[in-house]
């Protein structure tokens, strides 16, 4: 497939570097000042050099990536709330097109689900997005096998730096403040870690997951969200004395979209540390199936970027 | 599709029971002493109603099943080994009629992948067989979206009744004898648990998984096996002094196939408990990913084969 990634971050930069390897050809690659375009396939690394020196991969137009020759658009810009621009104008211009489109950015589908999938309708493109949900862990693709219908609540912990940090303060006896400046160190957290340590980055998660569980109808504004700031060290302390510990979970069933600190216990299956993520499926006939592994990181999301890629169709 | 269900054990009669939901019709349904074939779609309530009486889902010769108006050949009659039969022939014979085939019975992936394989070569049919390993767990349908050639090795706890033997003496400082008398009350071991407690059917999923993920070569033979039947109480108190526990452990990697008791830490990902089951892939770019579920049971075993008969592409 011929794929236009949109996007230069450490998604979309992983993303125009293994597409080689998976069988694919970058015939334009973007960031938000510039773009590289060629129909017989860009340079990938001559294009991150050229980043890496001068800011941009490439002097094109941005924009004129999006009408560039390409099977596959790869949407790997910021998530965005609200209206989810620009990501939502770049998808829908793809579809019109008739053209794929393979999401990393969550904005489309967690904002505006029902309007993309109404273009999705009126295209010969399709809409793909494992990797907004958990990066690596292939929960989308787990739901679509086993049929969404099927799946009547999903469970889990859908943020590596919320993670690190209650599973930090958990085993050190730790204050908050103290293992988010030790994790913001390690480049686990962000300078600004609001959209993770709030609990906004995993309702996201849990608001597309709902709707592909219902065929869409949600929003961030439907989540009830509560994130891990005001967690105090000596909660931690007292639910391992009963054997448990603290958890940013994300819940989806019938009754809507839920995220904050649960208590879980200390060795069950949701209590992963460090940055993992886990997803845990409720199902009718197979009982609860749990997939975790790297919920975030450039190859890790990118692979599933890729995977997705391996799954549309060809287009005639 | 319209389905013919070879076996009316649990995973033949689930399959049969729940294909309608799925939007599947049976045409044919056979046990190992007759059949019931209707290419407008059988009564599947009628059939299991008669085979409680009578001992037979019907009247008609079950190899008349194989010959039946189907698009997809569900084999679900037990697994055997060595040269597979009668499983490998029913293979054969629906890939040579152009149809599709999805296995619950391991032998003929197991025993005989490449012949299957080249048979599928040179059929319009297709094969399938997520339910071989696992159960619910879809370890083969992750393995397919990663991209075979991407995961480097696979491990996993793939019996549940070992398992649920060595939870139990670790849990409950029981010896091996005591436990499986108790399994085998409770209905989780069968009056003959050799091919559990020996580690063969661990052993022949994980030689399905070292064909899928090498394109083939391997059988049972290939693989080195060693069951939980002498291990003593005591070697079980001694890990956990040092917090860890004791798993069948089956290993795939680029040096062959292994299935032992393996040290594992007592909280870690593999130890698994009760009849859980976990497989764990090492992938290229994404990191390890882990999938755990219910690895046997009549409908969780039926799920994993009408997904596999959801994948399917419609036969021209």
């Amino acid at each position: 497939m011929r794929l236009a990634v949109l996007g230069a971050g450490a998604v979309g930069e992983n993303v125009a570097e293994l597409a080689g390897e998976y069988g694919h050809t970058v015939t334009a690659f973007a960031d938000s000042s510039g773009a590289v375009i060629d129909s017989a396939g860009i340079d990938v690394a001559a294009a991150l050099s050229r980043k890496a020196e001068t800011g941009s991969v490439g002097e094109a137009d941005h924009e004129a990536a999006l009408s560039a020759d390409y099977d596959v658009l790869v949407e790997a810009t910021p998530t965005t709330l609200d209206d989810a621009e620009p990501g939502f104008s770049h998808v829908r211009t793809a579809l019109e097109r008739d053209r794929h489109v393979v999401l990393a950015n969550k904005g489309p589908v967690a904002e505006r689900y029902d309007e993309v999938r109404e273009l999705e309708r009126a295209s010969r493109g399709s809409l793909r997005f494992e990797a907004t949900v958990a990066g690596a862990i292939p929960a989308l693709a787990t739901i679509e096998d086993l049929g969404p219908e099927r799946v009547s609540a999903v469970r889990g912990v859908l943020n590596g730096t919320a993670n690190f940090v209650l599973s930090r303060m958990a085993a050190e006896g730790l204050g908050y403040e103290h293992v988010l400046a030790e994790a913001q160190d390690l480049g686990v957290a962000e300078a600004d870690p609001s959209f993770d340590v709030q609990g906004t980055d995993a309702a996201l998660k849990c608001v597309i997951l709902a709707n592909v569980l219902s065929g869409g109808g949600y929003s961030l504004d439907d989540a009830d969200v509560e994130g891990i700031e005001d967690i105090p060290g000596a909660a931690l302390e007292l639910a391992a004395e009963d054997g448990r510990t603290v958890r940013l979970v994300g819940e989806v069933d019938e009754e809507g979209v839920r995220v904050g600190p649960r208590l879980v216990p200390e060795h069950g299956t949701l209590a992963v540390t460090g940055t993992l993520n886990i997803v845990q499926l409720e199902t009718e006939h197979a009982g609860r199936v749990n997939v975790s592994g790297r919920g975030a990181g450039g190859p890790e999301t990118a692979s599933a970027v890729l995977s997705d890629v391996g799954r549309l169709p060809r287009l005639e």
